[in-house]
Parts: structure tokens; C-alpha cells; sequence
């Protein structure tokens, strides 16, 4: 993308409204406007940060096996009485009437309907294992809304839902999104931790959260610190395999790390003292195994091998995708704007002509700009008439993870500047080389 | 995808609610599910060719350079009131009050909110030529929906926005989404005729109606019959180069093409008689160029070349993205089923095992399955414990334009069929032959 050609509105001022370092940093990049309380337009730069996350998200749903499909924003309120959280779920449920007077609800998640979807389709045991996941708008109407996309009311969130015969192969479906997860996070750059948490509105004492630490983080959490050490890697693995899965979550979770919600002081005891922390947490998804809550009132059943009906055993599994912009930022920023992961960034590597204008510069620049196109990246080119100040700046805010400077001084002996955003180290080299070091870097991302 | 992992709930009746042959078919070929009036959930069958239209009209508006972002599904009532439409849109709007009692409404369409969107970004004539656009659910409360998909409630559209500093740049811009429309279409396997229509609640007396021929149609047209000789093909376009787009405006709209709202019989009667055709038709897109309806009102300006505010000139741009699988269905099916063109297929080809069990064909059909892959196609293998006639009244009836049949007579001298939907002909040759096949059928839409 040129960027002549792009819209980017960049903020000069810091806004007044925004409380934390990623609302601030994505309101100054132009990455989203507010339109009302919790309420985002997601503008050209953020949305592609968006459809980034969506796609590691889609990618790695497929590899554990899990189908995608989706379902409606609007549900009927009728689905909502039958498993009796229509008037449990209070205040944050968006209630709507059509013009019949009929009443509908924004579905701040999706449990009943994907219940009512599997009773009218499934019948018998022989087709399970099932894992049914969509990605959609969701709301919630927080009475404060705040913090920009991490606490919104109209919020994007992958959410997936199992249904197993037993309670053994459903717990096997939850360890399978904890490995999806963990895979997905950490594409995106992020380490998220799996803690032990309470089921709230959701239901179930089966259940995981997973964190990102951060000062902002709305949650206190505690923990083995033995538990940053982790990292899934690149490690292979068979999503059908029982014990590879359950032994993912062994060494996931069998070290302290709990919310406030479920912390428990005597058991956290038992950590070495130097190993025992105590921070704050952003909450980037949950998994849930839950059996039969919402199969038994709904009649969610099927024929077992012995010819009885049984109610399926459910969980559901949710990744907060817009809210993952801002825990992202939170835990990749500087002074000067945002790093994003190479993983996620909305372009792979900007680059800066120092003399717009100058038709040997500028050649260099589109050839550059060619070339990383035919490579398979996705640069963006600044080619406005602006000091090279303005263009560092404006790079530096939003973020792209690697720069390459142009200038006549440089090319006159061939070279140009590869510049680092995260350690701001620059190293000169042909164009050849670093378009070649680039392709090289992005080649584990383009290809996964 | 193996079918025995998937969820394809086909049904074996016609279901009693569907008046018209999509409906029909998205039903029985487990594509959507109703939850309410006019309220859909996509199944993963419909999901697929739901992302594959998307995909098609994300790449046609890139090649414009029309740059892709996200607003939301709900939108302040204030905007609306801005306008002038909040009072004006009839019993159709969805409103809703949130838990402070502030109006919301579910947005039918976006004009406002990108009006206001670039009035709080754009100062400068600079800025210019921009378009926008997004693709989200949208909500319309039909007071009678029917025909599934085709009139329903909540939809996906896309919606573009352009701004121009003078009435020739947004005419330009017109023209450039006329362009693009056609390739997304002709890419989908669908003739759109572009039609003169009516503004509506929109606006403008400058537009087109983008129609599909179909007996189910909602509107009567009328057309010269040369234009449906027109075919946009893989020519080469620039963009920018406003004589190119021009011609093509020209040569796609100077015969006679009207819906019946602005049908002439006068002009119509200059038609010669032999050409004159009456038809239904099924809409898929419109294009506007409004003017300064919204950026008068709403204060979207920017600073011209002699330092004068001037309000913008704006068009908005739409292609209905889930009534196109139905639009689809309606001139893609047989007796049996649909017939996907291959453009938008949700798998590529279908392999049917007729002795699931048996360890060489099971062999066989894993190696094609395999291959296929590997080559970049995404085939749906059959591997259920099935008759073949069952297998193969499956793959008619959800339509996907190819088929590799595998048996253990035709293994015995290497060889499989390869049937085509469409024709129903089919040709026995080695599997490694159909493979090449496949991908030199697939490789343009592939590479698209």
C-alpha cells in the first residue's frame, strides 16, 4: 500500500478520553474511532490488525479439527427462556423488539443457539465428535464501558462449542482448544497463561482463563513463576491423540496460576516463596467444560450405542478477538508508539523515502516495493511529501515491526538502512539483502 | 475435508416453508438454518461459499483501490437525526434503546456513519480521491421476509463509500465500481446486468441496478437483448485511467436496461422488436453517485485548491453478499441439486469411495485426497460407510462442480471417473491424470 493512497488519520495529540497506553495508541494510529459509548468503527489499520488475528485464529481452529460456520448477531429471546438465562443474565444483555413486538437479543454469546442448531440436526452418537466454532460480533451492555476495544459493548470473539458422548471425550475436546489456544497466542506474539477460574454466567467448575500480563490488566492474578518459562514452540502435535493433548495440559497447568476469583491462599502457600507472583492479568479467552447444562433443559440428546438417549456432554471455548488488539499493544509499546508481533502486524515492513521527488530515490523505492510485493509481503510505502521526521514518527507510532530507509546518500553506494522497531537498531545493506533478510524473517508467518 | 468429520445435515425432504428452488436448496443441502423470521444461521456448507463471495469482492475492491475497514452493526441514532433519515426510515429500522436509555438502531446502512467518520479526519482536498469499505451484517425489518436467504432480515452486504472534491472525480468513482462489479460478478459465475434504477431512500438520480436473470426474480425488467452478449472476460483495466473506466460504463449501459421503476415504454419502442426482451430479475448490487446529499448536511468539507470549503461529492456502492448464494442457486441448479460455478464453490471437487472398507480403494482415495491438497485445491472426500447412490444423490444435491469416483473395478487398471456436474458426463482416466486436470481447471481462480 502506498500511503499517499491510504487512509491513516494519525492523531497529533494525545486524546483526552483515553485511560490506558493501547486505547490511546490505537486512537493516535488511526487504528479505530469511538462512535458512541463501546461502540468502534475499526478504520483501515486496525481492521487489518483484525482480520490478521481472525485468520491465525481460523487457522488454528482447522488444524485441531474444529468447523467453522456462523451464526446470526440477533437470536430470539425464546432460546434464552428454555435454558433460563433470559432473565438471569440481567442489565448487559441488549433486549430489541421487531416491529412485530416480537423479542429479540443481541447475543453477547452463543450456547443456546448452537444447542438448538446440534438438536435439530444430530441424532445419533456416530456423529460425534463435533466442535462448532464461528467468529461474530457479540454486545454487551457494560455500564461503563471503558478502555477502548478491551472493555467495548459491541465486541468480535471467536467462540467454539463441543459436543462428546462422554465426559472423558469432552474433556479431551477441552484439552484440545487449550493446545489451540496456546498455539494462537503464541502466533500472535503474546504469551497467554492458562489460569484456573470461575465458570460465572457461562456455567461450569471445569474452566480456564487465559492471561496476559500487564499492568492495565483488569484482573489480579497469582503465580508460579515457573510458569513464564513455558512456551509451546513449533512442537508437532495430534489433535486426536488423548494423552499428547492431556499432557500439553499437565504441563500447562499444573503449576499455581489462578485469578483473584479462585485464588486460594493455603494452596499458593506451598509455592517456594521466590517463586511466587502476584500481578495483573488481561483476559484474552476462557474455556469451559460445562456437561450437560444446557443439553438436558434443551433436549440436546442422542442415540448411544446401547440405543438410549443421552444428553450430550457440552463445553464452550472463547478467544476475544477485537479485545486481543488492545492486550497486544499493551504488552508491545514504547514511548514511541506501538511494536507490533510480526505475527500480527498490519504491514510486514514499512519504507521511507527521505526524498520524495527525486526520481533515482524514488525508482529505488518502488522497485524495493515491487519486489517485497512479489515476495509475498505486504509493505507500506510512505511516499508523501513530508520530512523524513514526520515519516520516522509516523512509522515508529504505528508500529511496523521492521523499516527500510531510502536516501540519495545511501544509494550511491547501493545501500539502504533496515532498521529494527523494538531494539532501534539499524544495519546498512543493498536492497537485494534486505528484501532476502525479509523474505527469510517472514517466511515461518506466510507459510504457517 | 472428510465427511465423516464434517457437518453437513442434509435433509432428505423438502422442507414445507421454502417457496423458491434456493431456498429450497440451501435447506436441504444443510447451508443455512432459520432462528427466527428472516434470522439465519450459516451452517458450514453456507459459511464456505459465504467467505469465498466475500473473499472475490475483497480482492475486486483491492484491485480498485478501494481500501477495506469495519463499522459496526449498531449505530447512534443521533447520526441518523444529522441526516434527516432517522424519522424518515419507516418501521424497516431496527431501533434499539441500550440500558441508559440512549437510542440506538441496528444500521441498514452506513451512509451517516462514514459521512461522519471522514469529517473527523479529512481537511484537505489533498486527501482525495478516498473510498471506503466494509462488509458487515446489516439489518432490515421486512415486514413479511421470505425466500430464505434471498429477503431476509439480517444480511451481509458490502457497502463503499466515495468522496470526491467535484462531481467528474466521483463519476470516475462511480464508473470504477461499475467495473469492479462486473468482474466480482462474471468471478462468481453470475451475467449482473447493470440497470438504470431508482435512488430510493438512498438517494441520487444516478444509478445502477445490478440484476441477475432469474423466473424468481422480485423485478420485472426490460432489456434490449445485445446485453446480454456483454462479457467483461479477464480484460485489463486501469483503474485510475478515467477514459478506460468510461468506456466501460459506455459500452455496458448504452443499450436499453431498465427495472421497472424507471421502464420507458417512449424510449423502449426504439429498441427493434426482435430485441426487445421482458424478464424477472434478481438484485444484486446497486451503485449511486448522490452528490452532496449527506455532506451538506452533515458538514463533511474539506479545503480546496483555492482555499474555499467545499462539501464533498459522494456515492455509496453496494453488493448483497448472502442474497447472492441465492441469487447463485437460482441460475445455477438442476433437478438434483446446485451446480456451483467453480468460482465460488465451497469445495473444489468431491471424492466418492464405493467401497469405504476396503483397503485398496480406501488407499487410493487417501492418496487423491492427499494429492489434491497438495496441489491447493480443497476437495470434500466421502468416506462414509454408504451406498453409492446415496454418495452420489449427496454430491448432486450440494452441487460442487467436480467429482472423482473410486472403485475397486475401475482400480484394478488405474483408472477412476471424473464426472461434471453440469453436463453429468463423465470420463474414466488415471488418477494422476484428473489430478492435473482439476488443478488446470482450478489454476485461474486459484491465482485470481
Amino acid at each position: 500500500m502506498r500511503l499517499s493512497r491510504y487512509f491513516l488519520p494519525v492523531l497529533k495529540e494525545d486524546p483526552k478520553e483515553a485511560q490506558i497506553v493501547s486505547h490511546r495508541l490505537m486512537l493516535r494510529a488511526g487504528m479505530i474511532k469511538q462512535q458512541t459509548a463501546g461502540i468502534y468503527s475499526w478504520l483501515p489499520l486496525g481492521f487489518k490488525v483484525l482480520r490478521r488475528i481472525e485468520q491465525i485464529v481460523h487457522e488454528e481452529q482447522a488444524r485441531a479439527g474444529h468447523i467453522p460456520m456462523l451464526m446470526p448477531t440477533l437470536q430470539p429471546a425464546d432460546l434464552w427462556r428454555e435454558s433460563g438465562r433470559y432473565d438471569d443474565y440481567g442489565e448487559e444483555m441488549l433486549r430489541v423488539k421487531d416491529r412485530h413486538k416480537r423479542d429479540l437479543l443481541y447475543g453477547p454469546t452463543n450456547e443456546e443457539m448452537i444447542t438448538d442448531i446440534f438438536r435439530s440436526h444430530v441424532n445419533s452418537y456416530k456423529d460425534l465428535p463435533l466442535t462448532l466454532y464461528h467468529i461474530q460480533w457479540k454486545f454487551r451492555d457494560e455500564i461503563r464501558p471503558r478502555f477502548g476495544v478491551m472493555r467495548g459493548r459491541e465486541f468480535l470473539m471467536k467462540d467454539g462449542y463441543n459436543f462428546d458422548l462422554t465426559k472423558e471425550a469432552a474433556l479431551h475436546a477441552y484439552n484440545r482448544h487449550l493446545v489451540s489456544y496456546l498455539r494462537s497466542y503464541e502466533r500472535m506474539g503474546l504469551q497467554a497463561i492458562p489460569m484456573r477460574a470461575d465458570g460465572g454466567p457461562i456455567g461450569g467448575d471445569y474452566t480456564h482463563e487465559f492471561l496476559v500480563l500487564a499492568e492495565t490488566g483488569e484482573s489480579e492474578v497469582f503465580y508460579d513463576s515457573q510458569i513464564t518459562d513455558l512456551t509451546f514452540g513449533d512442537r508437532a502435535i495430534d489433535y486426536d491423540n488423548v494423552d499428547e493433548c492431556q499432557a500439553v495440559l499437565e504441563e500447562f497447568t499444573s503449576r499455581y496460576a489462578r485469578t483473584d476469583e479462585t485464588h486460594d491462599e493455603a494452596i499458593y502457600a506451598q509455592v517456594p516463596e521466590e517463586r511466587r507472583r502476584s500481578a495483573r492479568g488481561i483476559e484474552v479467552g476462557q474455556i469451559f467444560y460445562f456437561g450437560t447444562k444446557y443439553s438436558e433443559p434443551m433436549g440436546a440428546t442422542v442415540v448411544g450405542p446401547d440405543g438410549q438417549r443421552v444428553p450430550v456432554h457440552m463445553g464452550s471455548h472463547g478467544i476475544g478477538v477485537s479485545r486481543l488488539l488492545g492486550a497486544i499493544i499493551e504488552a508491545n509499546h514504547d514511548e514511541r508508539g506501538i511494536i507490533w508481533p510480526e505475527g500480527v502486524t498490519p504491514f510486514h515492513v514499512g519504507i521511507v523515502n527521505l526524498k520524495q521527488g527525486d526520481n533515482s530515490t524514488d525508482a529505488a523505492c518502488e522497485a524495493i516495493y515491487a519486489e517485497l510485493q512479489a515476495q509475498g509481503l505486504d509493505p507500506l510505502y510512505d511516499d508523501r511529501d513530508e520530512r523524513a521526521g514526520a515519516k520516522f514518527a509516523g512509522m515508529d507510532l504505528i508500529g511496523l515491526p521492521w523499516r527500510i530507509t531510502v536516501g540519495p546518500r545511501g544509494l550511491a553506494s547501493n545501500k539502504i538502512e533496515l532498521t529494527n522497531r523494538r531494539s532501534g537498531q539499524s544495519e546498512e545493506m543493498s536492497p537485494k539483502d534486505a528484501i532476502a533478510r525479509l523474505a527469510e524473517i517472514y517466511r515461518p508467518i506466510l507459510q504457517a
